[in-house]
């Protein structure tokens, strides 16, 4: 990035406005790394500012007279975009939910996947694997189910794999894996987790060809206008970054990082497990969801932020379906995750 | 910028996501460099990834149910989002122009400035000053009309000052130096003409706490749920570039670049002036906006492009009012400046 910059201030390295979709290279690079055999093409990749972005585009594309689904706990983005664009009808305090949005209940007791069968057919169904907060992530089994539930009704499925890069055992790193899934689906990702990229600012979206409203139109036509239109491209400083980190070399430091953060993961885990209390994530996910039955989400964030100086996350942040948890990160210094692990152990014993 | 890209990968430079609404020291500057003594607080200065971006953006708080009035010609980026949005009705062969959208006619004969006694109310004006295309800047008088018409009207006037480092007269450079204005409008500005940061993605939009609904709730508290939901803060390493370009060093040598983008402009109006040919634009603008009464804006750009090898833009693309003209840009080298001159002088004579 600092050679792109750098590189800006020259005769030859001089670049203006990129294609409003990303730099071709950047794009394959995304096609043939990250979805390597799963038979997404490159011109199907949108490179973003970030998943949240692709969100609210996504939003602006569906508009206000959509019906929409999401996991309870998840990413309150959906949420928050279904309600300023429209979609989301008054907020009900005796449920903590929004009226006319499905709220999805995902916890251990279902595997933290939803139970489909009595799930409500909704237009879109936004779905985060590996989820942020719980770190869980859908097996093979769950997304072909997701797959078919929204094939047979007709939905179209936003699954944000932001986190994949963690997912360390047999589960679907991409709902492309699942066939038929680009039939139905929509993938947001983002370099944020995956590379360290917090707040330089760089994503991507993937929307097939084969994805069609029901009058036969091409979703991908509507999204490239949405893209020329209401965005500009991502930074090119960024996307310069986005293709080094998937050059072999990048590549492969990427790697090292995200197994310093299971690391991390674990000690968290260890720690809330050495004392009895039930911890769910990490091994998919940089995230330890920390159980913590029929006590309040704030008031165990604020014992052990007061007590132990250490900030987790409470999980009633994200949706009704987070009370009586906490999300722990481990990205952090390792000597940061050490001291904290042994500041809660003796808060908590 | 590169400095920023590289302290990204120390332990003391990294930096992982910013304020939504942009880095506090930028939001200063740019309240102090660009808006000094104009009334602008920091605090009103939310920084974007492009006035295009914070267009939509704006879009999006509107929504569906407003009225808008747009120059014509003018950048179409506000009706392009006015259609996504669903503010507009259906394109009109027989006018070029979309139902429910107002075109405020800029012509020669109007000085570029709408007649406003004849213009319908709309809840919405967008005023891009200078114009592209037509590289007209609005005088002080005008803008106090323009801000008086909206007051009486209960309209919000999104004022696009993204080419406003190239006014070289007394017109005003913000709309924030007509008294009154922080009553009914929202500024949006780039880095991207006026620092050469085509690509890099930076720019930035004043809300002023004093524009209110006709409720009384202040339109900032929306536009910043609007930025923290929709947008995540621009790339980290753009926003220290804007800083660096907004030092006294920077500063001086963005001025320096915009002497010569003028000289080149100057070039380009001697050459059509120099064959009889009305030039409007280049004083206050890095476009001249060429007239041909009576042709197609198309043919006069396929004729100078398969003749003499240059590339212009043709005026129709800024709306049905920019039929006749064609836009030149005086963003190039120098050397090349000289050559699109001489071919032009040879072909046209």
């Amino acid at each position: 990035m600092a050679q792109k910059a750098l590189a800006l201030s020259t005769d030859a390295g001089y670049t203006g406005y990129g294609d409003e979709q990303g730099n071709k290279d950047l794009r394959e690079a995304i096609a043939n790394v990250v979805y390597k055999d799963k038979g997404v093409k490159w011109d199907e990749v949108f490179i973003s500012d970030g998943a949240q972005c692709d969100i609210s585009r996504l939003q602006m594309l569906l508009g206000s007279g959509v019906t929409a689904a999401v996991q309870d706990p998840t990413f309150p983005a959906y949420v928050d975009s279904s309600i300023i664009v429209g979609q989301a009808g008054k907020f009900q305090e005796e449920t903590g939910k929004f009226q006319n949005i499905v709220y999805m209940r995902c916890c251990p007791e279902n595997d933290f996947f939803p139970d489909l069968a009595t799930t409500p057919r909704t237009d879109v169904i936004f779905f985060c694997s590996p989820n942020n907060p719980t770190g869980a992530a859908a097996s093979r089994t769950q997304l072909e189910q997701l797959v078919e539930f929204a094939k047979a009704n007709g939905s179209i499925i936003v699954y944000d794999s932001a986190y994949a890069s963690y997912i360390s055992d047999e589960s679907p790193r991409s709902i492309f894996e699942i066939p038929g899934a680009k039939e139905v689906a929509i993938e947001i990702s983002s370099f944020s987790k995956f590379a360290g990229f917090t707040g330089v600012r760089l994503g991507w979206a993937v929307v097939p060809k084969e994805l069609k409203y029901s009058n036969g139109f091409p979703v991908i036509k509507d999204f490239n206008r949405i893209v020329c239109t209401c965005f500009n491209g991502a930074s090119n400083i960024a996307q310069a970054g986005g293709l080094a980190s998937l050059s072999n070399d990048g590549y492969q430091a990427l790697c090292r990082s995200i197994d310093f953060y299971h690391e991390n993961a674990d000690i968290i885990i260890d720690a809330f497990t050495s004392l009895g209390i039930k911890v769910y994530g990490g091994k998919n996910a940089p995230y330890a969801w920390v159980q913590f039955p029929g006590r309040s989400s704030w008031e165990v964030f604020d014992e052990i932020l007061e007590r132990a100086h250490v900030v987790t996350v409470p999980g009633a942040g994200f949706g009704p379906g987070g009370e009586g948890y906490i999300r722990v990160s481990a990205f952090g210094r390792r000597e940061c995750m050490l001291e904290a692990s042994r500041r809660l152990k003796s808060l908590l014993k």
